[in-house]
């Protein structure tokens, strides 16, 4: 049995918190997949990647709208797939090579599973290796959920963590799903020239948006999409690149391919965590307090395997905290979720902080409601855009900001100021009118909205 | 002679000042131009309307960057000008019929001079009118400075007033400034197909930005203009269409259009302040006091023709100031110019807000560097951006920004966060630590410049 005095497992978030403060010690990280995680292998960034690709193929389209002539010859996939995975693999590869060359850092690679308190056995090519630690950080992520009518159909599907590294665009897609990761994948193909059906059981797409923004953001890709609302896949036949995909109104859908994005889920089944004393709620995610300590002593966990939202910028933030609080266990931080902002890198975008409006109802506050078209906004003449808007929501009481809410060109930019509004405790009069807002640049349809609220 | 409660002199940001807040009042408005002013007619929102245009074609050509493929045949001007200008003209119509439908405003429409202290003569169509009034606004802007060699040589030449509205894109076009102004158009005319060649007396290009802005943009421009940096105009020959321009280093430039834009000034000498005993400073600025009252009882002045910065946004909120003082003169309110924003719709996009760097030194400033690279953030990562970063200035005493400049794309909206820390007096590491950033938002390449001058 190899003794660490810490031990890392996952080399997604998890591995971003270890650094030169711990080269006192004799650290250990287990990786099962890539570094850099699910993020920089098959989330947040080649998505981002590609979804900016999508934008300029969608500018080239809509060159017209500005009187801009321009002929649109579709997207280089392979080229795409070159730029891309080319360099992410790459940093995925030195940031393993990094770690190797770590004088105070061991690699493991394999799946691991607890075998006891703090004792781990991981899987590794050379054979099983038992390893204990005085203290381990459980940040072994999610990964994607497969319904059963999909996965008893023996048939393949694709999921985020394959559909992004397809050699070919499929011509017919069908995208089962209608939650961020469906809609932005959805977006990328579209643009790529599949033909793209959504199958999702809601009403809307992004049922958890805010209602005004999941319902403009449906109608906005109403046209591009075969939309399949209010509908849920039964069946799946066929045969490979030739799928029969039916739902429960008995309608088949013809198609090359299926991307299932209904959801992720914890890895914590995979760990044997009960052997370490570790504890999961219903939906199978580690148990932490606000130190983020798990009800194992000496395990801390982060992460999507943590009932936080599974956002990258909040896993940072989490191992910030879990990094501080094995260095100063006499002083420790605490997370905060309060204040977590979210962006959809779709077409249009979409970003949000805080409450949505229905949250607010069901809560029963107080509130008023500020929105701005960035139609009537100058910048968003100059965009050509009549479909965005940003919507605040601001406590009648304490005149702050409850939420808000940004549909169009940039919304992941834009929303930050009412990010910082939220973290400061600033009041939306406040942010609307003791700074300047540049004109005619695109905030002033935060501006605006801010002072519609007031 | 017709006496008013309150008589504006100007429909740009002096007439945005009149609501119904006033309708107790007998107000006159007297209006030179077309309402909205140099913004909307002549300035910020069709420069911008324009900029994404040129973006748009920018977007097309430099395709193939995201490996999209695209055929580019440029811009169909006449169509663009339909659509600006159909569009901007029909709101400053609209603007003036809805001031003269008022039933508490009159319009005068004509160009005034005092005549004695609150006395004016408005030279209209239907011949002198002489208003006196309670109270005075003077709001009357600027207009662009138009150098003797270029004045005197009796050729035609454009402005930023003209230029916008040309029917036809020059082939071949001296753009004399270095400017903001001359930097933004020389963007237009270049993506609309011109060849346009750029004189200027400094160095650089935007001298007046931090030095590492100008300098990264004047190298980003330098394959796209022929860049005559440190050369002056000294004569204008040849005939309309055809132009001859000698430079002071005897060089000469055939052009077919020459746009000055080496800088404006206020309107100022055309009112005869002095008879209404309204004094200016040695720019022509009137002088005005932190409530923007002037030396003469009962006269205000705001915009361009003021000190402050020559900015819409400073503008509103001037009006915004003068409107209130005059509705409360018992509880006046004061502007302030502490913290002003502005930005270049330029390609890169520039902007900024506070000290720049050499202005930091010159003052004596203790202070700290940091700064972020796109290149060195996921989401510049996505946009293909090499050129583009966030930089900021903060203080070593108190931790607080002095200053904050960003050169890429969406800088215009990523200095908004830059702006409020500096508005509320937060520090750069509350600003970088406290909120959460999303990830892979391009916000990160500020956040991350914050964090490098921690």
């Amino acid at each position: 049995m190899r003794h660490h005095d810490l031990l890392v497992l996952g080399v997604g978030s998890g591995n971003v918190l270890i650094d030169d403060r711990f080269s006192h010690l004799d650290v250990a990280v287990v990786a099962e997949g890539p570094f850099g995680g699910t993020c920089l292998n098959a989330g947040c960034i080649p998505s981002k990647m590609l979804a900016v690709t999508a934008e300029v193929a969608d500018g080239v389209r809509e060159a017209g709208r500005h009187n801009v002539r321009a002929t649109s010859d579709g997207i280089d996939w392979p080229a795409v797939q070159e730029r891309v995975f080319g360099r992410l693999d790459a940093v995925a590869r030195d940031g393993e090579d990094d770690r190797r060359a770590s004088d105070f850092v061991t690699v493991y690679r394999g799946h691991a599973r607890f075998t006891g308190e703090r004792e781990l056995l991981v899987e590794t090519d050379d054979g099983p290796e038992t390893l204990h630690a005085d203290r381990i950080v459980v940040a072994a992520g999610g990964r994607p959920v497969v319904p059963p009518p999909v996965a008893d159909s023996g048939l393949p599907y694709e999921t985020s963590d394959t559909v992004m590294r397809l050699d070919e665009v499929p011509e017919r897609m069908v995208v089962l799903g209608g939650g961020y990761i469906a809609a932005e994948l959805a977006h990328v193909f579209h643009a790529a020239g599949t033909s793209v059906t959504v199958v999702e059981k809601k009403e809307t797409l992004l049922a958890e948006q805010d209602e005004s923004v999941a319902s403009a953001f449906t109608d906005a890709v109403r046209d591009q999409y075969d939309l399949r609302l209010g509908r849920e896949l039964v069946r799946v036949e066929g045969s490979p690149g030739q799928l029969r995909i039916t739902l429960d109104d008995d309608s088949v859908i013809e198609a090359d391919a299926l991307l299932v994005a209904v959801g992720r889920k914890p890895n914590s089944d995979t760990l044997d965590l009960d052997k370490a004393g570790i504890t999961c709620d219903d939906n199978g995610m580690i148990e932490v307090d606000a130190q983020l300590r798990t009800g194992a002593t000496g395990v801390w966990a982060l992460g999507d395997i943590v009932p936080g939202p599974p956002l990258k910028h909040v896993a940072n933030r989490e191992a910030e905290v879990v990094a501080h609080n094995l260095l100063h266990p006499d002083a420790p931080r605490t997370m905060s979720y309060d204040v977590v902002p979210a962006a959809v890198f779709t077409r249009p975008q979409i970003a949000q902080v805080g409450l949505t409006e229905q949250e607010a109802r069901e809560q029963g506050k107080e509130f008023v409601v500020g929105t701005r078209a960035y139609e009537d906004v100058a910048y968003g003449w100059s965009l050509e855009e009549t479909r965005g808007f940003c919507k605040v929501l601001v406590d009648r009481g304490t005149g702050r900001l409850l939420g808000a809410h940004v549909l169009g060109p940039q919304a992941a930019t834009l929303v930050q100021p009412l990010v910082l509004a939220m973290t400061f405790g600033l009041t939306a009069r406040d942010v609307a009118e003791r700074p300047l807002w540049i004109h005619p640049a695109l905030t002033e349809v935060v501006e605006n909205a801010l002072r519609d609220a007031m």
